[in-house]
């Protein structure tokens, strides 16, 4: 039996209070299936760190994770103490950049149980992966500012697109499109505004499209499709996106399902080179922290997708993360439900009822 | 009695079909309150004139309609003869930039009669106005490729941001936020990803906050502002964003109170040094164009959004705007109604019954 050994980061706020919750879930998961994980916690990637030691992390990071298998993540940021923009390129995006997770694989599932603020839909009426490119593009701290501090101040921003990050990311959605029954990809552009970058992007999916007979493939705006999301959610099956509109996608996705705090994410090395992260994909939520009344569900079907994808297609993984998954959908049908979902459990009563199915 | 001269540019597609539509309302309302449109067709800003001329619009474009006192444009685009970012760049977007035409104001509300997708919301509940940057920032034309056709191509798409642009599209929906019961405003930003320049934005936000201490604001990046969108519209007044992030808010708002078929836009040069663009948000639907069944609304609110403008303030005016709003509502709840309002009117029959209303 192979170990898996994973990094635990539970980062800001809320992270810490839906970590445990998660590896609770883990824990039953890898008993029932006879998985075996080990853990080893990391006490660094939060703002605390920083305002210590003036770093996100320990200088040595890069070499006390890259052999990990995984790593489970919480959530980072807290803006009263850091700003989001040194506390995020100090820990997770430069997870995504240098463990090369170029693949942020993100499922949008109208769950039983959660009231969807659509009207008129029902569970399994939306079900479909949002495919973000996760390393480049329009994130990207390059660019700076001319005659700085004048009435002439000049910003410029730089969005960076290569055809290896391009391409690797239309596969790796064509690839996942053509495994589903629907087999039909959905490309988010901007071609008509944004004159460089996007019209490249739509040439590398009219270049890749022939390699993929059998899915067929649309392409949007993202202003439309951000409005489709909310008119005709039923439609879509694999949907590809730059890092940023694959940002909002993966938000207002989930929002149409109900609720953010159930969203998982998959930040994937698919080459298996380096470790890959799964997070929720909620924030930490300084507002609400320490009252142990966060959603863990956020975290721990991350957890499932970590153990699907530790499986890389083991049928006894595979059956791991789909027990996790059952687990969650009866929780979330029929309680203890948090105080976002109308309910009245906390943190720990929701993880423990998961982890008690199990 | 002043007289107004408009031109007149339908372009592509269902433009051609609603323009007619928007005239008619515009000249029974011009007759009801006594004012003096001259309007002046132009055959030219459409893809048909491209293939023709090579150019979407003649070279003197500019001198023959620098002094209108507006546009009234409907819709280009058709991609199956002239690429989008050709078509849109060689003129609607030529508008924006080169009559400084940089604030785009676009009503988001919950009209009576409207399906709304979503659930539990009735007239009145969603009522707020996104005012976007409309001359810079995201949607530009430089950048360029690098190593152009090897597995080392590199794409570079450069957003451009001034303190002059910033500023002065802050500075409005201030104003905007002011004047308005609730004096609320909400920023757009992404400074966690997007590295230079929306940090640089989120500055001058709070820069110019305190001149206007009345107003209440907060900011949320764009994935989180999108969802709220879907989660809690009710809570906004005035967003301020960026071109791309208002661009994408100002069809997502529309989508969440029913569709986009309804929403205006006016893309205003405040200082009126040269003439404003009145135009429907939604394009050119070359997929129904010919059948006389597109809804004539947005273009129909566009105009009375234009008459307020042209009244700069004068009662008559705004009495106009007030007259045509209330007549689009009650065709709105009553019908005749097109068919993507679930009902079998054509688009002359919609348009001829918000003018027997005036
Ligand atoms: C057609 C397109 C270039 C345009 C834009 O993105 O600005 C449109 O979507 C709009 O919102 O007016
Ligand atoms: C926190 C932030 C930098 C991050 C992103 O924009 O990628 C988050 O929104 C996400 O989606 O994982």
């Amino acid at each position: 039996m192979a170990t898996h050994r994973i990094a635990v980061i539970a980062g800001d706020g809320i992270g810490n209070e839906v970590m445990p919750e998660g590896l609770r879930v883990m824990q039953a998961a890898a008993r029932r299936f006879n998985i075996d994980l080990q853990f080893t916690t990391m006490e660094w990637a939060n703002c605390d760190y920083y305002l210590e030691h003036g770093q996100m992390m320990p200088s040595d990071w890069y070499a006390q994770l890259k052999d990990f298998d995984a790593i489970y993540f919480g959530a980072v940021g807290w803006p009263d103490k850091v700003p989001d923009h040194i506390s995020l390129w100090g820990s997770l995006l430069k997870f995504r950049r240098e463990f090369d997770e170029y693949v942020n694989l993100r499922p949008v599932r109208l769950m039983p149980g959660v009231p969807c603020p659509l009207a008129n839909k029902k569970p399994g009426d939306i079900d479909f992966y949002v495919v973000r490119e996760n390393t480049e593009g329009e994130y990207s701290s390059v660019g700076g500012r001319m005659f700085e501090g004048t009435e002439r101040e000049t910003v410029l921003q730089e969005s960076v697109f290569t055809r290896k990050g391009v391409d690797r990311i239309l596969k790796y959605a064509f690839e996942l499109a053509q495994s589903r029954p629907k087999k039909h990809l959905t490309s988010a552009t901007k071609s008509n505004g944004i004159a460089i970058s996007m019209p490249y992007w739509d040439e590398r999916v009219e270049t890749m499209a022939p390699q993929f007979p059998e899915v067929r493939w649309d392409k949007y705006h993202i202003d439309i499709l951000a409005a489709r999301f909310v008119l005709s959610p039923e439609r879509f099956d694999v949907v590809v996106a730059s890092n940023l509109f694959g940002d909002i996608l993966s938000d207002l996705g989930p929002a149409c399902t109900g609720t953010i705090a159930i969203a998982p994410s998959a930040n994937i090395n698919p080459e298996r080179t380096f470790p890959s992260v799964f997070e929720p994909v909620h924030g930490s939520a300084p507002d609400i922290y320490g009252q142990n009344i966060a959603n863990p569900i956020g975290m721990i079907w991350s957890g499932a997708m970590m153990l699907d994808f530790l499986g890389n297609g083991d049928a006894n993984y595979t059956a791991a993360h789909d027990a996790v998954l059952r687990a969650i959908e009866q929780v979330l049908e029929h309680g203890p439900r948090t105080p976002d979902m109308g309910g009245s459990a906390s943190t720990t009563e929701m993880g423990m009822a998961v982890a008690a199915l199990l």
